[in-house]
């Protein structure tokens, strides 16, 4: 028997094409995957290190002039396991190289501007891996829920969204969307177990109920999103996600197989090794 | 055979208190730790998840109005280890709590205000964990060795920083002042190393022997910041450094002890659980 691995690439199995439909999307299934959760588990902690020599290497690459970063956007419904994400996967990651930020309900400087503006101050900087927890997605997914704005802004925003990453990828910012996807049931069970649990209690607040009551609308707009906005030079990733091992495993397999493609380098020195060693010894 | 283990707190050992003399510290000791670094690097492992949950529960207290923050300042010289630290203890915590900021060659901008106003920019929000990679106290170490401002400034200084520092600690924010301690043979060897192994070059560049140029100037800089700044409120603590596995736990130790000083608990909320059971029964 073969020890348990990805027999496939969640890049090449779980990309969001033309004709997508997120409603058939298996949410406990493990595209990919030959094993179960130990086996999961087993590649999860053995990849960190690979993982962040890549990011090591991208970070080095800038400090010679290197204009490459990574840019992770993270999209879920409410218990999906955004925050297992963090926790266990970008956590692995030198936190010198990396910038994280969470997007929050837009205070009200963020809604005096353009959607996109409050995104922007949170780019990753050169050799770094950024991670946004929730994103300018939002504009389109709660915004159209909600009916925040027109349905002609929505439709709009959409195009902006595409043109606004098309200039990311151009400065050198390769972006990996990803939706964690789990089913009406999934979330459920889970939060009857934030309720169940004393320490888990205080992430749930009564108003995640009214955003469930929303569930078919979210999805509908996760499904516009989706066919509107991945691109081939940005697309989506759609991860199945009610077994939390594998979402874990697939996000960082998708990060992985990113700097990979980048293969960043060390960067050659500009000054003499020999007569800085010669230096070194009379020190 | 008892397991090596602590013995006695380092935040115990390591305090700078008033007598303190740098050039007394044995830098290749492991003080209050029984084991050697095989030892070391199980405490290391072993203890990520219990940090990891008392600054989810520093966090979770933030969300119901709580306001304290940890902030770990890292300083040092050249090759001590900051970058290991933030690579094999940092990186244990959840990224969402926290807030890492390197702190380089002030910008003319940042050079344009005092020297605090780059610093209060990047101050850990409440429920946060911050670590800088250097900080406010470079402007009495480079500042004093360069001579890059007035004597007098410089022992102005101490006292803004003090002052500051009780600011800072009257809000909330508990801090954990770090000076990673290697001596003059050991910096050289890893100097070394660094021009021996390609994928380490990157990181040497020949300004690095002219600062080594002047260590014992710097050492002397060390010890009047160290012995001006060391509060009852504020204690900086010196971390033998020649062993990196030590250093490593070390800060990890102080971190864990801060953590459990502050005692976060779980927040008690102000719904009603039973009645949001029963409306997800229904939903």
């Amino acid at each position: 028997m073969s020890k348990p691995a990805w027999t496939a690439e969640p890049s090449t199995l779980l990309t969001v094409r033309p004709g997508f439909v997120l409603a058939a999307v298996d949410t406990s299934s493990t595209p990919g995957f030959s094993g179960g959760k130990k086996a999961g588990e087993a590649v999860l902690a053995a990849t960190h290190e690979t993982v962040n020599e890549l990011q090591e290497r991208l970070w080095a690459e800038s400090v010679v002039g290197g204009r490459r970063s990574v840019l992770l956007v993270l999209q879920a419904m409410d218990t999906a396991g955004k925050g297992g994400i963090f926790e266990h996967v970008i956590a692995g990651i030198s936190p010198e190289g990396l910038s994280v930020h969470a997007f929050k309900k837009p205070t009200p400087e963020e809604l005096s501007h353009d959607f996109l503006w409050r995104v922007r101050r949170q780019l990753p900087q050169p050799g770094f891996i950024g991670a946004f927890d929730r994103s300018h997605y939002e504009d389109v997914l709660i915004a159209r829920v909600r009916e925040l704005v027109e349905p002609a802004v929505i439709e709009r925003r959409y195009k902006q969204i595409r043109d606004f990453e098309a200039e990311l990828v151009a400065s050198g910012t390769t972006l990996v969307k990803v939706m964690l996807h789990i089913d009406a049931d999934e979330q459920k069970a889970r939060l009857a177990d934030r309720l169940e649990r004393p320490e888990k209690r205080w992430k749930f607040n009564p108003g995640d109920l009214d955003e469930r009551a929303l569930w078919p609308r979210y999805q509908e707009a996760y499904q516009l999103a989706l066919i509107n906005t991945s691109t081939a030079d940005a697309p989506w990733f759609v991860v199945p996600a009610d077994r939390k091992w594998y979402a874990r495993i697939a996000v960082q397999r998708l990060l992985l197989e990113t700097l990979r493609g980048l293969d960043p380098r060390w960067p050659a020195v500009d000054y003499d090794v020999e007569a800085q060693k010669a230096r070194l010894d009379l020190s």
